[in-house]
């Protein structure tokens, strides 16, 4: 990638080039911190999405209390860039990745997820030989049917063993509503989350009516912060999405008039065949497709139809359209975090001009 | 990422990795090399899936007689690293990228497609200002409707257009059936090859006729390469998922018996919820699924029934089998090309054992 100088049009810069609108993520930051200012849950926004420790930085000083990571990969990269306080929000399996978090904890507070007493025996015997201290969530299922434990009596079993292990600190519970936060009416959405984190918060009171003290319960998705968010109990929410919201997103009742899309794939046409086609030089290899073809930005007779390893193809509904070869488009993408993940460089820009150039510096940092 | 020391057991490799075959992927070369041994087509096969100079190497070590790429940056990382001649099987459109690949001129033996008058212009234009040489392709449309011209006519008059153009070597076309090569019946992929392809030569014939010479007629993808390639007239080959193959092309017929799958995903279990539940730590970000879900290799009675970002769920038919967090599963990419996009290094192992970490240089490479 030649990098463009900063200052350029933004139609100047080559593609495929991914933009960041740097006024609309400003706003859904703002927007965000504002909701959770006199909350008495807090954010520690996801890293899955932006990846990238200046914008990390950025929601701390608008309140955020640290970051959370998917992998070991991505909590490195933060703390590497000046991050002091992270969540895995996940497992931490194997020999080396253990390891990796355990020496990381010299450098930041690290808390990571557990759902098994092994894994908890072996982050403990890592944690004592190196002399750190490693906080621990037990995490625990809400209903989306993936890791963690059940709720009550299997989480309490867990969380007291996570206490009696050296090197650790139990620090509370973790339950992800992953399986709530794309529900389209926010009424079903908000009783679905009463009911499911009910469980998590239920917990809460079966360990703290054994004794344990509970300092954190994380939760929550950008789907859900502004609702799991206020279930008294819950102290931290994960949302990470809507720091540039996607096309899946933005259709969330809720979610969608609260937040705009900053985050565009520039693209250029290769290709007119024919009067109502063009080729454009972004495919598959460029912006993903799981949650749906992206769509034309400001261009409501434009349909993309396929995509290609390096091609889109697009319908033009108004055959008599002045398009050709060498004319660009914003495509917006309809899953954000997977379509960044491909990616080398953000292109920020801000009222139509080149801002800053910004490495994606844990893209790819799934070990 | 840490990279792991050499010779180790490929179960130590830190997870998700991405595994090569050696031994596969060599006689995956090997096969392909020897058929076309004593062919009048030749090899140039893609750079697409592997993205990888050192094994361009390998392939014109074994007679291929260039590189076929999809965009300039995949070019670039080609000439880079000692390969002399690429095609760029795409338009090369927009001032910047037309300037790289002239100025790349100057290093390799360089050449392009077009489709259309005013790219021919601006490329000559540019070709001529940099004192270098570019060869065209005419890319015609024998199918797919993607890009290129209408076979016949259209395409003899833009090839008139280049042979008139300063800076610029006009050497044949380019027609990619690429709506046939994933057609699972040999016989019904051979006939549309036969008869699409046919276009092609045709077109050839034409230009002949009108005078002009037709050095290059290049055409095929893996599930094409050994019908199309037989066909009299195509000087070129363009295959690339061979190297690796991948679920989908396995399951085509002439192609999965004569290659074999080479890329697996090694991944680890973070989670046994249940008896028939394991949870890996691979998801959409480590393995793409736009063709299908991966299988599992060596496990018919485990199945992936989800992917989300960093989660995969494998359901296990038999309850009483002995896995558990921490053990490793290789999985299978539906489509290698995507799949390999993600990921910024190669794991080669040979019987077991890590033998090479190969950075893959041109991922990413999409502009």
């Amino acid at each position: 990638m030649i990098r463009p100088p900063l200052g350029i049009d933004l139609h100047d810069i080559d593609t495929p080039a991914l933009l960041i609108d740097l006024d609309v993520m400003e706003r859904n930051l703002q927007t965000m911190a504002d909701f959770f200012k006199d909350k008495p849950a807090k954010l520690r926004p996801h890293v899955k999405t932006h990846k990238t420790p200046l914008i990390a930085h950025k929601q701390i000083a608008l309140g955020a209390i640290g970051m959370t990571c998917a992998k070991a990969g991505e909590a490195e990269i933060m703390v590497w860039g000046g991050v002091k306080d992270v969540l895995i929000a996940n497992q931490v399996v194997g020999r080396e990745k253990i390891q990796r978090v355990v020496c990381l904890a010299r450098h930041a507070t690290v808390t990571v997820a557990v759902d098994d007493p092994v894994n908890v025996h072996e982050l403990s015997q890592a944690a004592e030989a190196t002399g750190a201290e490693v906080g621990v969530l037990v995490e625990v299922n809400v209903g989306m049917n993936r890791c963690g434990v059940e709720p009550a009596e299997p989480a309490l079993h867990l969380a007291k063993e996570v206490l009696a292990a050296k090197g650790l600190k139990f620090r509370g519970l973790m339950g992800y509503e992953g399986h709530l936060v794309f529900k389209e009416k926010f009424a079903e959405r908000e009783a679905a989350c009463q009911r499911d984190i009910g469980r998590l918060i239920d917990t809460k009171g079966l360990l703290e009516q054994s004794g344990l003290l509970v300092e954190i319960v994380s939760s929550g998705g950008t789907g859900t912060a502004m609702i799991t968010g206020m279930i008294p109990g819950i102290t931290e929410i994960q949302a990470g999405s809507y720091v540039f919201m996607d096309g899946r997103y933005k259709s969330i009742e809720g979610v969608g008039e609260r937040f705009d899309c900053a985050l565009t794939l520039l693209t250029q046409v290769v290709s007119r065949p024919s009067p109502t086609l063009i080729v454009v030089d972004a495919g598959m290899k460029a912006i993903t497709h799981e949650f749906g073809y992206p769509t034309v930005v400001g261009h409501e007779d434009m349909k993309v139809v396929s995509l290609s390893e390096e091609h889109g193809k697009i319908q033009l509904a108004d055959p008599s359209v002045r398009i050709r070869s060498g004319d660009k488009l914003r495509l917006l993408p309809s899953h954000g975090d997977t379509t960044i993940n491909i990616h080398d460089m953000y292109f920020g820009v801000r009222r139509g001009t080149l801002e800053q150039v910004w490495e994606i510096a844990a893209r790819g940092k799934f070990v």
